[in-house]
């Protein structure tokens, strides 16, 4: 059984020390756990209802569809992460949230994050913390797809992904499990699925990262990490900043 | 003389519609007005000192630079937003901040941030509300870049400022003042600046927009929406979601 505000209680940490009392009234802000199958939607692109979701266990994508059918995947949502803040706070969501995997989610209300943040403002100064995280995510996301080339920007995204487990304890500098495919790779780089099976060859017979069978490992870390310029700082995930 | 908060109150009412008394403890998280020269630099990349600023007047770009030179504008700051909320809550600012014109700035301290949520909870929703915002703008860029044309890309992008520009009184259906060059313009959606020229006559020969002479002007609104496939409902500035 996973409890409803282990992952998030971790990912908050990093930012600020929460006391106890503050962790009891994050998780009174939750809602009741809701599984997930993979493939499912939990928020459309365009619906309103004021309904966020905190990612309990699993993997979660973000993404755009165009009115041509063209996909741009935004970013993907680990464990602790919020899903869908912006349709609890915007009139509408502006895009889709999908289950890769099996998920387990639990609901958050506009008013009872608000109830949540009368209580506990430091609480409110933490989630506005992992938000600049998210939004510091899609514009290294920007960046690779503006700026960076094929394999350049495919290594910062396998070299950040890490990290954002690691801060959630899950692997570590030899790799971790991924349960992202080809094509989702491909639709979130900016790349086609032929490009992105040669990008991870090439990769793959540099020594530097493997991705197969549902595992990242990394074989040079350090080659790895200069090839894409991977500078984690953006991630912030050192210690807290704020302590109590 | 420009109000401290006349433009930040402004932008948040379009999510909260605050008090008199929230508005007061708004005034009182912003230090004093500060005047920076346009080209001047306003937050560096890899900054740490937990400082942000609401940008009170004029116009600001926030931008990474790529080791080997390449610069991608990640968006335009105007007033009413803020600047470097990252450098404040991140350990290290992800990005760099320039002034584009000369601008009109007030600092804000973590610390009487968190006072301010202490006293005023609805003041922490509507920021976090503005960031996501700051967020969804983003995500637009981001697909601009992966999946819209080029001529789509700086059609919408023209669009996405004129509408931000109303939200806080500036220009109407008509158009609005612009103070970026070509050049900006180029390293905001990833083209090189022969190619945004092109794509600018084309838009004037087109008789859908014009921009020239620091003017943005919208010949044709219903059809240059069309062909951007721009949907306002992420900028969501319809009037008040919370209503005290």
């Amino acid at each position: 059984m996973v409890s409803s505000t282990a992952a998030v209680s971790k990912r908050l940490k990093n930012y600020i020390d929460l006391t106890e009392q503050e962790l009891d009234t994050l998780s009174r802000m939750i809602g009741p756990s809701r599984m997930i199958s993979a493939g499912g939607e939990i928020v459309h692109e365009g619906q309103s209802g004021h309904r966020a979701f905190i990612l309990q266990d699993g993997w979660v994508m973000s993404y755009k569809l165009l009115p041509e059918g063209a996909r741009q995947i935004i970013d993907f949502q680990v464990p602790g992460d919020f899903l869908g803040l912006r349709s609890l706070l915007l009139r509408t969501s502006d895009h889709s949230f999908e289950a890769v995997t099996d998920v387990l989610v639990g609901e958050v209300k506009a008013q009872d994050m608000l109830s949540a943040f009368s209580s506990a403002p430091r609480l409110a100064m933490s989630i506005l913390w992992s938000v600049s995280c998210d939004e510091a995510m899609v514009v290294e996301h920007l960046v690779n797809i503006g700026r960076r080339s094929a394999i350049e920007r495919t290594a910062h995204f396998l070299l950040e992904l890490g990290a954002r487990l690691r801060s959630i304890g899950v692997g570590d500098a030899q790799g971790y499990p991924c349960p992202l495919s080809q094509y989702q790779l491909a639709d979130t780089l900016g790349l086609s699925a032929i490009h992105i099976n040669r990008v991870l060859r090439q990769l793959r017979e540099q020594n530097l990262v493997t991705f197969q069978k549902g595992v990242v490992q990394f074989n040079d870390l350090k080659k790895l990490t200069e090839l894409a310029e991977f500078e984690m700082g953006y991630l912030d995930q050192v210690g807290p900043v704020l302590v109590s």
